[in-house]
């Protein structure tokens, strides 16, 4: 049996979804807690502990400084212990640094994969729109002109919608073997007077896409790239010719979402796609 | 000339809007930042440079951990130099500590204060709905636990609008005259599925005010305190009838607009009133 975890995280406090010698990730922090709990339910059985933390498998790897509202995670629970979601979400978060949450734990398929499971996902990226530092959003969104064309960069970001070759709006070190992603949603949305929001979905992403396409869409609202230029630059197949890559601190994870025959035993109108 | 500031800041940082024994204030942040600017141009100007920091009136004092997106805090410019907001804007920016943003600067009346002036203020108290931490939202919202009755707060928060005596609804220690005051919105709006928002509007509130009726309507979510009640606790004018005081991480102060013959002169659109 594998469990499935819903977690939230302030990626502030971490220097990513996973660990570097830099400092601790959020799946190590996680990994620990879930040691941690598994080796108290087995010692209370009798039974012998666990060596090391359980292998966490995440939808994705989040940067350092990315949040997630809706991070997914799974983890083979040892087959000897009776698994109560309730007990074991009351315990974790006790356990767990205070900027992660678990929000949902449900027990799944023994073939269900965080990270392989076909998905969907959903990012945001949050631009704060003035010259004045952060402020209250200090960490949260990137400060970017407030003069910047809005309805330009609309414009743009419907080009990226569709089933396209995104070798463009790539890491350089990016280890995908086949670039080709489908993006369902890819839209500007004005959230307050200060703060703009990109909403992408798709049903994957290479490594560091929405950050080059929020660095891609801030070009185009400054007029250094015309909205059309877009499929110049997806058709050019060339990181070079896309923008620069948007700080992380912008971005969050919102949702994760699996197909149908991977819903949750316990919780079948979880959903959350609309 | 009075010079009309509008400040955003993270509370967090912060021990509040005045100095405390035990931390920075926003008022005594922004007080040395000016203190340096003006001084920087007196001595260009070859004038006699200010001994201390200028005055700063707040619309009103934030407890500390409490955040504002508008707080509006005016000063006396000196009269022998010549006044930029641009250049102003752009130069407290550069020294303000980063969770501090100047929104906006313009020269007003002689007789503008902005905690005398007759203005109004909006507020937000933020809910985060669930029994894990507070993960992305630590410091920005009150954990409370999701299976409130959002409806029975609801009701219970539109009791509070008009004009009427808060005496239930202040700090024991709050040395306003009147208690009497009036509420021009108080209601409840769902943000997102973990996020409940509390938005109280009026023309000047007392001590603690907002967060007593948050930790109050959060007494009528559980049950404790029905509805229909919240007129027999103002009528009681006893604080002990309320509920418990929110904590201040929850509560932001979204704006402050002051009457017409107040308006920017340099910006005369700039009402936020609705």
């Amino acid at each position: 049996m594998k469990v499935k975890l819903t977690i939230e995280y302030n990626g502030s406090a971490f220097v990513g979804w996973q660990e570097q010698s830099n400092g601790v990730g959020v799946q190590n922090s996680l990994g620990s807690a879930l040691h941690v709990y598994l080796n108290s339910l087995l010692k209370r059985s009798g039974l012998d502990l666990l060596e090391s933390a359980p292998t966490i498998s995440g939808s994705g790897r989040t940067d350092s400084g990315v949040h997630a509202l809706g991070q997914v995670a799974s983890f083979e629970w040892p087959e000897a212990l009776p698994f109560d979601a309730d007990a074991m979400t009351t315990a974790l978060n006790g356990i767990l640094p205070r900027e992660i949450a678990l929000q949902h734990a449900s027990a799944v398929e023994d073939n269900f994969d965080a990270r392989i499971t076909k998905h969907r996902k959903q990012y945001s990226y949050y631009f704060v729109l003035r010259k004045a530092s952060e402020g209250y959003f200090l960490g949260r969104a990137w400060r970017v002109p407030a003069t910047i064309d809005i309805p330009a960069m609309c414009k743009a970001a419907r080009l990226l919608v569709g089933n396209k070759d995104f070798a463009s709006f790539r890491a350089a070190d990016c280890v995908a073997k086949s670039s080709v992603r489908t993006l369902h949603v890819c839209e500007l949305t004005r959230e307050s007077e200060h703060l703009l929001r990109l909403v992408v979905q798709g049903n994957g992403f290479l490594k560091q896409m929405i950050r080059i396409i929020a660095g891609t869409l801030l070009e185009v609202g400054k007029g250094q790239i015309a909205p059309e230029e877009i499929e110049r630059i997806l058709d050019s197949r060339s990181r070079q010719n896309a923008g620069k890559t948007a700080p992380a601190c912008g971005l969050v994870l919102d949702w994760v979402s699996y197909d149908q025959q991977f819903r949750d035993r316990n919780k079948p109108e979880e959903m959350r796609l609309s």
